[in-house]
């Protein structure tokens, strides 16, 4: 989840002078410094990449744009022409400023530091180029997946190439782990999770892995619960981040004898802060912290989220058996 | 899930000559109407009440609206002063043409087809109570609940005390099984999910069997993922309600053995028809109908359903093993 945001005043400074989201995210200097605030500010053990998950569909050539208060609104990619349309060749022209900002955070991280890189997952960001804007319930993609599965797969097809791309280039910039956020991956019945999350993700991971074995990759597949553990056992993921609404025990038990585990504070407790927040922080770090662990939220963080709230927590972790 | 709706051309028909929502839900011969309408184009074994979740809150005095493609509206209860100014005690007045529906319905409908009642459980209804109109996150209430658990448990205690009573009425005025929506389970981390979902739902239950040991419960806790099985063994329910992105062979081994289990066909399924439609459905049949079950849709039934597709479910779900 991203560290950076709106519940930083250093942040909102640096926001406000850009002349938009996407503007930020493609100005190396500018997405490498609000990085790097968060680490500055609380000293965490590794940085996310500031970017986003739908600068791939822009460096498609899919129209992009982020209007306030609405969120980002795409022009909908729904049939063959227009996935044929994209132009899987030229996408690292227009990513190359990502590309920039990682080596610029790489370079200026303490050695102790990890530096995550990112990208959605190809259903998830097949939802937003399907629908053009973010819904509750993703209509448009999930009725042409089951309408049409082949016409659906070729532009799943083109983001599972494009996406391993993506993240290889990263990876040769300075980033030490990836991570593939699924966030949607919760609006899908059995049949089609492996067909449109865990396949392209095992593709993906094992694509990954032949030119970076060293590498981990880190997947998130958001609300899908019970499947989360088939999904950790046939992508080939290093480690799965799990959601605020999965149990803890659970994944003790079912995931983390195989993979690491990331999560899962509900970011509505770190915004509550007090009893509410380190009652569930040391209940996830009794369960999870004698097996392969990252600390996370179990969602992003949100703007009202006061930054000494925060502060406390990243001391709950670091002085945990201390 | 409600059976009835803007699928079907008889319930424009009604909804076109109602002054509005809340009317319809509160007219008995039209709601009795509108819940017998699809009994009596497709034959199910049972009838859903054509109501609203809704409706205590407004019996309780809360100021409700429905507004044309927005949704529900209502004055935010955010404190305990608001909670006190609710009317627990005059519910029944407002409530009665509910009743009187249900009354219908059950004279009306053939004997061997049973009519289900419902209501939302507590949490749920309180997430729109405090929240005020419908959200991705519902923000409110569960900051409301994670920062002040006294003041927050008030509002869940009298929900669990007037949700008791109003589907006690329910079942006195002829229904023959109850079912308890938990809409906005999935939100709640496991130890939230404990206090606001599964303790009312086990407090509701727990009275309904006191006075009707006979009447079936069933409890819906969407998007509870792995947590399902622990509110299926907790709650005292007869039956569990999955949603789609619950895996089937997983419902029964983990819930199948204790209660029945209902689902949980994508309704997105339902609109594709066809294969899509087809293939799904006799994977649930294959894998649930050797044990307790009730054939149902994952989530409610969309307006773009074509009724055509309903009665192509309806045909194979009679023919199964026929």
């Amino acid at each position: 989840m991203r560290q950076a945001g709106r519940y930083l005043p250093e942040y909102r400074d640096i926001r406000g002078k850009a002349q938009g989201f996407l503007e930020l995210c493609y100005s190396p200097e500018a997405a490498a410094e609000v990085t790097l605030q968060p680490i500055r500010r609380f000293g965490m053990d590794a940085a996310i990449l500031f970017a986003d998950i739908l600068l791939l569909p822009d460096a498609l050539g899919q129209k992009l744009e982020y209007r306030e208060g609405e969120g980002p609104v795409l022009e909908p990619v729904r049939d063959e022409t227009a996935v044929a349309a994209l132009r899987p060749q030229v996408i690292h022209e227009r990513l190359a400023p990502v590309y920039e900002t990682v080596e610029r955070v790489a370079g200026a991280l303490p050695d102790d530091v990890a530096l995550i890189g990112f990208a959605g997952a190809p259903w998830t960001v097949a939802t937003y180029m399907v629908e053009g804007h973010a819904t509750k319930e993703f209509m448009e993609p999930r009725l042409w997946a089951l309408r049409d599965p082949g016409g659906f797969g070729r532009l799943i097809d083109l983001l599972t190439e494009t996406t391993t791309e993506y993240l290889s280039r990263q990876i040769e910039a300075g980033a030490h782990a990836v991570q593939l956020f699924d966030s949607w991956a919760g609006v899908l019945s059995d049949s089609q999770f492996a067909r449109w999350c865990i396949a392209p993700t095992r593709s993906i991971v094992g694509r990954l892995k032949r030119r970076f074995p060293e590498v981990p990759v880190i997947g998130f597949p958001r609300g899908a619960g019970v499947k989360t553990a088939e999904y950790a056992a046939a992508t080939g993921i290093d480690g799965v981040g799990i959601d605020t609404s999965v149990p803890v025990w659970w994944a003790t038990e079912e995931l983390q004898q195989s993979v690491a585990v990331q999560g899962n504070l509900d970011p509505l407790a770190l915004v509550a802060g007090g009893q509410a927040m380190e009652g569930q922080a040391r209940e996830i770090l009794e369960c999870l912290s004698y097996g392969p662990f990252v600390f996370n939220l179990g969602h992003g963080i949100v703007p009202q989220t006061p930054p000494e709230h925060v502060a406390a927590l990243s001391d709950l972790i670091r002085n945990w058996r201390a």
